[in-house]
């Protein structure tokens, strides 16, 4: 292990929801586990009423909240600062005067991390004024870190990284999407390209489909006012079940480069076929059960519209337009309310040519190979083939070679400790560039046009039952039937 | 489940250790679990001074000896009888007119079953004396079962197959070899034919090479007379590792039929090259120590000759030189005092044609994929393939896909009581046949006539340690190293 540089980490959006569920606690974490002891002077930024001593408490109990018990003494006040920036009360040019002073006060040559952990509406502002204060001119390096929606469609996206691209090059960017992050996503590439039993049989000639599903059980919870404006297909499949897509369908890249693969993944997305009305389903959830729990309707949440048309479920068929994928449908599905709370990514093998264990070799009865990658809650793989029920005959069934993640090394690292080490290691090979930004936007923005209803479903349920093409969504995905 | 036919089942060698350890046991478990109850009259057939009352008394021991503690009752009397048959005593005439008053008694279609579990040298003789009695041209059908080994060389085999085809259909004969009455044998029909993920990397573009191993702890026991002039190459590789190279190296059967399934199996030894002496390693066990207790070297054993050159183990390479495995290496392996009880068949896969992961890209530290195929003490599945360890950089690891076949179902049907209800249901599947037993003499018969001299080594250790090409067979099978 090589040691981290030692810089600044700069929260903007310092006592917001994020910082305190996540970027602190993997700070902490990063701190014990990886070197970053000492090496990390935290600047927390909000409009809230702090000051370092409040905000050092505050931090304190984040980590107490995240069920930390052991190490806190790395956690070290003199390590922790807080800046108030608002509308009117402090300037950026301030910002920079104290980040200036707390650099000369630790000996620090001069690197920072802007974490913007903030509405997306105030992303604009910061950068402009990180950018126009000269904060991004340090000594040493500088690194921003976005947070998601990078944009409400591709005019915002573009937008946006005109604004970023104003004050930072893109080889100091780096957008946040947190599946890339989890360990099983990682794993993915080595499944693929360490291993060519897979990789072999990872095309047309193999594979009959391809499910991504991200299943949540939960509702909206207090996020109305960003969720009624964004709807599941901003929220899940422009970014993360695309993320995910790219890492199933991309090419080897000829190296593990971060530029190598980021050229793989947009040329995923590129060839995407347009995406055609008839094979997208927007859902709604109404009121039902989950877990014997009874569960408002969408329309019925907490600062919601009455006449929402917002979709809280989106299931789509497209086509991966590449000599490699040419004719296997890729199915893409996400939604609030499911019955329970599940990522997978689902490759089902085509079956045998000729069945020749059961005298009539036309009316087979074999199950297809399907390999099961599951990256939420568990983290684990499982390949589902035929084997020979024991006794008389030649009866097939479907069994599982299985193998858990979790089980072979323990607590995995979180997806956010795994993301906030690369960007201070400087490595972008998990973070998003702005050309798979706009790409994506590309192939969705049609779809926000279309002005598709959602169907109604009710919470507890797997969707609409609406077909698309070959899959019945309401169905659910592969492992829940 | 269709009923059996009913019929009477003669065991020569009735009174002997096969028939006390596997044959008995597997009628009884049959009647218990495969309609066999109130369908089987049995007669046992020796030289032993018993009577049909002594008889019966000996065969309910040997069910309590097999552990047998449910289902005693199926086991009547009244379908249990002894012939004595020795060289003067009785003549086979008499055993002729014994079977057909019972048939009479019972109201029997004629169906015989005639199972010879005896010692090789007095195959010819039973068999002549079963034919020239007429007993094998009952009413109903009549089938020999001959237990192994089948001839001692190529031109015994030969002459034995005269014997038997003088007498018996080809159609009529059941050459047992008990390995492929194994369910994870069978099984890997299923994986092979019923999964095309498996089936489309079995070639020489994907497989580096293939092992089959059967290890066994222990010594020679008692058997130092037959073992003396046998020796490994005779007593498992010419049959039971060559059965199973068949099954693995086999292409897909038209249908799943016994000749189709016998035609590709010859094909396999047909194609297989002259195993050149260079290829060839002949072993010999010598004092050591196996799980902590000190254990005679061969040499030593009662019985064997203090200058014996019988080889207790064998470990070959040969090549099936078919359009599918051309340059694929196929190492077999099989030896008595090896460390512990195993049968396997591994299957290696290639390296990744490049390296990505870790910069330098010819220094790759990948593990092969690696399908291990347990037959023996378990019978399971595990595909060894790479992972990235969890956290910082891309450091790859071999974990398993695993399958355990007796934790999916439970106690696995014994491999002898599968043969006998095949035997019974007349499916030859699973039973050499005549071509496939000359053609395997034909290949191994010039290494019995090369006079090579086996390489002492230890009791307690994986065999000589001499390399064979490729493969250090010292080392011991994929799965111990």
């Amino acid at each position: 292990m090589t040691e981290v540089d030692r810089h600044v980490f700069v929260i903007f959006g310092g006592t917001g929801d994020l910082a305190r569920r996540k970027l602190i606690p993997s700070l902490h974490r990063l701190m014990v586990e990886n070197g970053l002891a000492g090496r990390c002077v935290i600047v927390g930024v909000s409009p809230s009423d702090f000051d370092d001593d409040a905000y050092r408490a505050w931090t304190r109990t984040a980590l107490i909240d995240a069920g930390v018990t052991e190490g806190l003494e790395v956690w070290r006040d003199e390590d922790v600062y807080f800046e108030r920036i608002g509308r009117h009360t402090h300037s950026y040019e301030e910002l920079a005067k104290r980040i200036e002073t707390i650099e000369a006060d630790h000996d620090l040559p001069g690197n920072r991390v802007f974490y913007l952990a903030l509405p997306p509406a105030v992303f604009p502002a910061a950068i402009s004024g990180i950018g126009e204060a000269g904060l991004s001119a340090g000594e040493g390096w500088t690194r921003l870190v976005v947070e998601k929606p990078f944009g409400t469609n591709l005019h915002t996206a573009r937008m946006l990284n005109i604004v970023v691209h104003d004050h930072f090059d893109e080889s100091e960017v780096y957008r946040i999407d947190h599946y890339l992050g989890k360990e099983t996503v990682q794993n993915l590439l080595a499944l693929r390209f360490a291993n060519p039993m897979f990789e072999s049989t990872w095309n047309r000639d193999r594979v009959e489909s391809v499910e991504i599903t991200v299943a949540e059980d939960l509702g909206i919870g207090t996020r109305a006012g960003y969720y009624e404006s964004a709807g599941a297909l901003r929220d899940m499949v422009q970014n993360h079940l695309t993320q995910v897509l790219t890492l199933v369908a991309m090419e080897p890249p000829i190296s593990f480069d971060a530029e190598q693969i980021r050229n793989e993944k947009v040329k995923v997305i590129s060839a995407i076929a347009a995406i055609d009305r008839d094979n997208v389903v927007f859902g709604q959830y109404e009121a039902g059960t989950i877990d014997g729990a009874a569960v408002p309707g969408y329309r019925e949440e907490d600062g919601v519209s009455e006449t929402s048309t917002t979709p809280t479920f989106v299931g789509l068929e497209l086509e991966v337009d590449t000599w490699r994928w040419r004719g296997v449908p890729f199915y893409l599905r996400t939604g609030k309310r499911l019955p329970k709370r599940l990522t997978q990514i689902v490759v089902r093998y085509q079956l045998p040519p000729l069945c020749i264990f059961h005298g009539h070799r036309d009316a087979c009865s074999v199950s297809p190979d399907v390999l099961v990658i599951a990256l939420q809650p568990d983290e684990s793989f499982a390949l589902h083939f035929n084997v020979k029920v024991p006794g008389e005959g030649y009866e097939l069934e479907s069994q599982a070679l299985q193998y858990d993640h979790g089980d072979a090394y323990g607590r995995l690292p979180d997806a956010y400790q795994t993301l906030i080490l690369d960007v201070i290691e400087g490595d972008q090979t998990l973070f998003v560039r702005s050309d798979e930004v706009e790409a994506s936007w590309e192939l969705y923005d049609p779809l926000l046009d279309m002005d598709l209803k959602p169907h109604p479903y009710p919470a507890g349920t797997w969707g609409p039952g609406v077909h698309v093409h070959g899959i019945d969504l309401g169905e659910g995905p592969w492992m829940s039937r």
